[in-house]
């Protein structure tokens, strides 16, 4: 299973970090049920089920588990023995949300849970506790925003994985083809290229490439169509890649070509605004104001990326009205596009990563609308 | 998108049903966010985000949407548009949970959410709303437990498909293959039998088929094994099939024939108690008294079965305990196993439904013990 998580040191780092700043924070403690947050500080991938299992983080004191006993297999494959963390298992008949104030050190003032957790637990586990907990994101936040070295390697390579992916889409694109047809080809080049698992597939084609949230359909590729094909997987140990590019079937319109270019030069505004300091609004902004100049702002919907991890969208969110200074490790999408409702979209996006002094992209396909011959 | 959903007259009686029960239940409204339970009343697939988007039912008055104004197209495919219901988009800068309280008819004194709901909305919500939540669970429970003929008939197909793939498990079955490659054509299997995806797949076989919860890995194999194959998909519109068969790999002993024929016995036990006005836990008890008869009582280590539907484990769960009675058109899974750690384990599951007299099987594979020839 080494594969599946890091070495035990780096959780170990996590889970003090994490203690670290619920003591900052003032609270008593934290209570992570299944999710990101979970596999960020254990590598556990246990599953949210109806049966409560939680790692609970005390201020000070060790850290517990609290697992159904038929779910203790479920903590296999993750760090959690190595850690040599507490294990509390229950059986139906026990209440595991005592188990969790127990854990907590008894009647705790203070509690932050994972912004996961589901009502289902939220709710009595509150109860229990008497005091209604806090989100635990802000507390979190630092660490999983800021990358280790070992996850900018993973996505690294989860980034030279989804290149090697666009790198063969032209052959896919063929007048014709449906959507569907191109997206069952991207998703085994996903696999094929070393992820292992699809996260998601997007082909928009001719007019479904103005809809930035279009999976893909039935319609048949045609020539003159442009095609947004935005992609991404789960590399091992679980990082997420996310890469945008377009394609034109056959040459494109001087209109297209044209207004690409603008999306082109506004994409590396974004990437050259990047280094530590710049808030995540002034990215978004650099992006925008190239578009604007061009008179392109209004097709230009959403904010301009996101934070990608263990998680396809975590902060930092690029976006106008986040001002969060960014610091080396940090790691986004600079995606913008441009949409012309009933007619053609196009968007750019490379996964980087804050360095010292600028930024590094993940990913290294080249920018242009890349034009797919027709025969 | 036909396929995708049943007609719209469907999510209209279950809105109107399950705005009675919460006029029932005292409270002024139900507030669900992307899940099961708001597929199952607008036929939305909807994903959770960090944008809340809320389907609002309030006791009295009509249901509204809120959504993000950027995933008004998640709504597609859903019955929302047909059904006519007020749709209230937002924008960043907006105050999601004040539309919702305004949905509900302001300053509503008692709510229930739905059982997803993660902390990051309900933890806002509550505080808009002033009063904490309550679950929706015991609300919407009935509705849920309780299948229409449309969706029996989608759990019957859904049996179907995963019964054509256990008729081609033997032949995946080759000493030196590994789970994994069996894994991997039963995958196949799954989606070429009319299943839209592959929900689940435990290869057990040997020492591991006495894990419950293993899944599959590289174990290679070998003559003498007995193979435990537990498999499901989803199938459309949404409807989840799970089935369990033993396998053995050449003749088996004659220890693991007599116990094996004890765990059919079990299983036909359950299936034969189960009528309207049985509870549960008397399901559970038939089988695990035969188990105990035959010696074999502490190797039964889980529960006799759980509900399905649109989720794989949902209400009524046939478990000790649950005295809850049974009514015509519950349906669930009746899966009791044996376990002998180190060794070898075995288990049988259909999924049945509760007819006005007795039960019916949506699995008709035959039960025994199916022994692959080798070669």
């Amino acid at each position: 299973m080494g594969s599946h998580r890091f070495d035990v040191a780096v959780y170990a780092g996590r889970l003090a970090a994490a203690a670290g700043a619920t003591v900052e924070a003032g609270l008593d403690g934290l209570v992570i049920t299944p999710g990101y947050d979970l596999r960020y500080l254990t590598g556990s991938r246990a599953q949210t089920l109806e049966r409560l299992t939680a790692l609970v983080v005390p201020a000070s004191g060790d850290p517990t588990v609290v697992v159904p006993r038929l779910e203790l297999a479920s903590l296999k494959g993750s760090a959690i023995a190595e850690l040599g963390l507490a294990v509390r298992d229950w059986v139906d008949g026990d209440d595991p949300y005592r188990l969790v104030s127990a854990a907590l050190g008894g009647a705790p003032a203070a509690t932050a849970v994972t912004d996961s957790m589901p009502a289902l637990h939220l709710l009595p586990l509150a109860g229990e506790l008497g005091v209604p907990p806090v989100l635990a994101t802000g507390i979190l936040r630092e660490l999983r925003m800021v990358k280790q070295e070992c996850e900018i390697d993973a996505l690294r390579k989860a980034g030279s994985a989804i290149d090697r992916v666009h790198a063969r889409v032209p052959e896919f694109l063929v007048p014709g083809r449906t959507e569907a047809d191109v997206a069952a080809d991207i998703a085994e080049a996903i696999v094929a290229e070393g992820h292992s698992e699809v996260s998601f597939i997007i082909v928009g084609s001719g007019p479904h490439g103005a809809d930035p949230h279009h999976s893909y359909s039935g319609r048949e590729l045609q020539v003159g169509d442009v095609v947004v094909v935005d992609i991404g997987g789960c590399y091992e140990p679980g990082y997420q890649s996310d890469s945008t590019r377009t394609y034109s079937i056959g040459e494109p319109s001087p209109e297209v070509a044209q207004q690409y270019s603008v999306l082109q030069r506004a994409q590396r505004a974004a990437f050259d605004a990047v280094r530590p300091g710049v808030t995540a609004e002034q990215v978004d902004a650099a992006a925008r104001e190239v578009l604007a100049d061009a008179g392109l702002a209004e097709f230009f919907v959403h904010r301009t990326g996101h934070g990608i991890g263990l998680s396809v969208h975590e902060e930092p969110y690029i976006v106008s009205g986040n001002d969060l200074p960014l610091t080396a490790g940090m790691s986004f999408s600079i995606e913008p596009g441009i949409y012309f409702p009933g007619r053609w979209g196009a968007r750019i996006e490379d996964i980087v990563v804050v360095t010292e002094d600028g930024a590094l992209a993940v990913n290294n396909r080249p920018h242009e609308l890349v034009v797919v011959p027709v025969s």
